[in-house]
């Protein structure tokens, strides 16, 4: 039997890892906080990655991406405070110089080092900064947390998870960080995870075991329906532990760490009151069962009346109906939590004071069945606030 | 020649239109302000209308699209307070009683009257009240204002535009009232729109007219990317003019009332403090272009830096880049007005001061030049605003 356990960590709780974090004035020129973290493999590690869909990359999403295919990874460099994204040829060069600079540092190749950046978008990165910065940095196994809030941008709390799992072959650790806020959308958005193992995992592996499962958790999030050009997840296994578990067992191990991220994520979205499990059941195919989620999950209109603690019902209906899924407004019921609020079209008899005192709790699930089919699809979202829109009125 | 002149009069000034309004306390019972409306024709109308493409579409929907098929209309009645959406076969029996009763009131059959309802979702429809209230209803030339202001849910100010248009074969008058505010999407949204005309036109070449109008108009302005279940965009033409003008000219004064009130509906949405125009050019395809404009105009990221008078270009580019219309970032151009803000995909040499001049109008239009191909469209669409937030709260 296998054993799973919470541990303390983050992105170095898996053996042969370090971190470490410094403060350069990447946004401002002013050093107030840190804005730049490395992670740091002690032997080559196998690396998966995936990235954004959205046709603007940016320029560090490029270079990670050509870095990946050279072989094995050492390290990942991050900086918040700018994206160096929509910075055109000058933002590849600057992406490759910060790799550069940070091999240089560690003494190892540029290829075998990982960029992230996330930030302002179309300011050109200050890479002389970021070659100071990098010098200031000392890495340890204590590093995990500095580097996890080093990335933070508008995220409130630092995203780290851990976990040692015990199988009859021998223990091994899984651990991650992940910054989040605004902009999320399934497919990732402007959010950058950073993920280390010290299982042994072959790199074909790696990538399928990965590319599942964020399938499973970061592309099941949506605070704003926006997608971001600088999404990132990062994999690194180093073989550290000398353990080669199980496909079922590093999958699990690994959804364990990639969810709770997600769910982080989402719930420290910008200006969130509420987190909302949207489920589908019973759509005639699983996409339709995505789009009827997702419809509900980006509505304005349904996210400001979950801010207001509304069981709005219409208004969820009314995003199935343009959703473009199969549905027989007759046959439909919504439920939130275990109460319905809508059966066959129509509201349910369900008293609204308890509706609302669902609506208004911090968290609560949407659940809405649409008696044609057989397929499901859920995601996690929040509501819609006034904070919000006053986060992003622009700088 | 023909000349073209705007006139006051609205629905009615049209020759052998009236209209009127009164108050039933249709939302609380309560009555503080005129809530149910007629337009009436004294001669048997051509008609054609164009409804939601929702599947959840609204009872009033389903009878007037019934109606429709019976031939030539004599009335429209309307009301707020009231979607009669999401009711069941309550909701359409409700929605029936509605026209019957009209009918009844002005001597007609019911499948001569067509039926909006606009408000609240999911409520039954107090069709004794609304009853009560049809028999205070006095038709008048003068009444078109009282009607356009009878629909109003939210919005702030009545919509209401009329023209004359004299050409050489005589002279004719179109004239029309509509609703708009939230729920504002490509595809019409909590709209309603009634628009008459004393022209001689043929239901065949009506329905064609009115189909490619809402197109060009109603079918291109987004508020909040929601599409409603009770959109309606009614056409009659009574022929009360005697004169019967070339498909073109009418076509032309029909654009001018749809096109006029799909921007008093924009400028007049929930929270809104800016009404921008965003242009695609040299897309791939149509398609492509329609793809990039509303994935621009429903940001919701973009749309709070427009609030903010932010014109960050970075959340368009981004826009674009998860549009999935064809694209090379380093051939885009993007402006504000006529001023360059992204060139080749990175910022232009435009002063940011200058920009931020325009993106702090109440108006402004955002152009992308593509660079791809040579197919345009054009959008319009608002900011948003911690006001539509609040507004949409919930009940």
């Amino acid at each position: 039997m296998n054993e799973i356990r919470q541990i303390k960590g983050g992105v170095c709780a898996a053996a042969g890892f370090t971190a470490g974090a410094t403060g350069c004035g990447i946004k401002t020129g002013e050093v107030t906080r840190d804005d730049l973290a490395i992670v740091f493999s002690e032997f080559p590690a196998a690396a998966a990655a995936t990235f954004t869909t959205n046709k603007v990359k940016a320029a560090p999403v490029r270079v990670s991406a050509d870095h990946l295919r050279s072989g094995r990874v050492r390290a990942v460099v991050l900086n918040s405070g700018n994206a160096n994204a929509c910075t055109g040829q000058h933002g590849l060069d600057d992406a490759r110089a910060m790799a550069a600079d940070t091999a240089a540092h560690l003494g190892l190749k540029p290829e075998q080092v990982l960029v992230c950046s996330t930030g302002r978008i179309g300011v050109p990165l200050p890479v002389a900064r970021i070659r100071k910065g990098l010098l200031g940095i000392r890495l340890a196994r204590a590093g995990g947390t500095a580097a996890a809030r080093a990335i933070m941008t508008s995220d409130t709390v630092a995203k780290e998870i851990a976990f040692d799992i015990r199988t009859e072959d021998g223990a091994f650790r899984i651990g991650g960080m992940a910054k989040g806020a605004g902009m999320i959308d399934p497919n990732m958005a402007t959010m950058l995870c950073v993920i280390t193992t010290d299982a042994v995992v072959p790199r074909a592996a790696l990538r399928q075991a990965l590319r599942e499962s964020v399938e499973d958790s970061f592309n099941r999030i949506t605070i704003d329906g926006d997608m971001s050009t600088n999404d990132t997840v990062i994999l690194l296994a180093n073989a550290g532990s000398g353990v080669a578990p199980a496909p079922g067992v590093f999958r699990s191990a690994l959804d364990g760490v990639t969810r709770a991220l997600a769910r982080r994520i989402v719930e420290d979205g910008e200006g969130v009151s509420r987190f909302v499990e949207v489920e589908i059941h019973r759509a005639a195919t699983k996409a339709d069962a995505r789009r009827a989620a997702e419809a509900i999950a980006n509505s304005t209109l349904v996210k400001c009346a979950w801010a207001g603690g509304d069981p709005n019902w219409g208004r969820i209906l009314d995003a199935v109906g343009y959703s473009g899924a199969k549905m027989k407004e007759s046959a439909i019921a919504i439920f939130y939590d275990a109460l319905p609020v809508a059966t066959g079209g129509v509201a349910a008899a369900t008293p609204v004071k308890k509706l609302r005192q669902i609506a208004a709790r911090k968290a609560f699930r949407v659940t809405v069945d649409l008696q044609v089919g057989s397929a499901s699809h859920g995601v996690w979202t929040t509501d819609l606030t006034e904070e919000y829109v006053r986060l992003n009125l622009g700088e």
